[in-house]
């Protein structure tokens, strides 16, 4: 079970692609022999229309990517895999970063320990 | 001070009765007999528009509630409380699942120790 | 690095001036002596469509402020700096909590260690 929340500020256009991101970010979970269970694979992005970054002067733009996942996985694992998805998310947007004022940003963290599930989509994965 | 957050993926249309099932909730926090003071639940219902479920490859589609209150809730009342919430939340979306691909989730967890609050809802309850 | 996202139910209306607290917020944050990098400032607002407050009964609203920023800040000036904060938004919609039913919260914490961040808004104030 894994969350991915994208939020962009809409300033970006439609350069940003980011329903190109949510698939690579999508893509790169489904890709782990397992450790994320594809039927439980969530990403979306929230679009922000009403903002303040920085100073506020400037047409400052973010993207902030936030990842939940079920506690559990090899700390090791946590690291090399995220590291490789900032990269990635880091690729995608490196035609924006070298031309405007841009900050990418993720965080991940587990969810919480009271957590509840029903999911049939992982029955299209069995 | 409850806060609940109700994420859909917009492909569930109108039979999933989102309205429904905020107005479910925030009944359902209401008559914990003060556990849950009402004039500070605070339901709300997030639309996204844009996402990558599984591997996207089918109409998917998900529910993902997120619940943050105040600390100090003994752990018994917040299990059987939100077991009961989580089961309403399945009956509520029954229909749903058991015709196409379907994910529910709930996670629940206390706010941070550094909060504010000023609210004078409560003045209608006391 | 700080984030805060200020979450506002529709029918406010334009009287609470989402926009005025934005930039009050990235202003107070930025007048912090280099405590919060100027170029790492991202608020922003999400605006509430659909929700259920207290009973929903009356024409509840209210707004509520979730502030992350990286760890490593004292506590002495986290305790200070928020009340203040909270203040100020206190202030900002007196003449609406002076007149209806409404709601004001405010919740700080840290983001999780697991942190990426690529951010070349930095440059300006460098």
């Amino acid at each position: 079970m894994a969350h991915a929340i994208v939020e962009y500020t809409d300033n970006l256009g439609p350069e940003a692609d980011i329903k190109g991101l949510l698939v690579e970010i999508a893509k790169t979970m489904a890709e782990t022999d397992g450790i994320f269970p594809v039927g439980g694979i969530r990403v979306r992005a929230i679009k922000l229309e009403d903002y303040v970054v920085a100073d506020g002067a400037a047409d400052d733009a973010f993207v902030n990517i936030e990842v939940r996942m079920a506690a559990g996985r090899p700390e090791v694992f946590k690291e090399q895999f995220f590291d490789a998805l900032f990269e990635m998310a880091k690729t995608h947007f490196a035609p924006i970063a070298a031309k405007r004022f841009f900050a990418l940003s993720m965080y991940v963290q587990d969810l919480p320990a009271q957590s509840y599930k029903q999911n049939n989509i992982h029955t299209r994965f069995a």
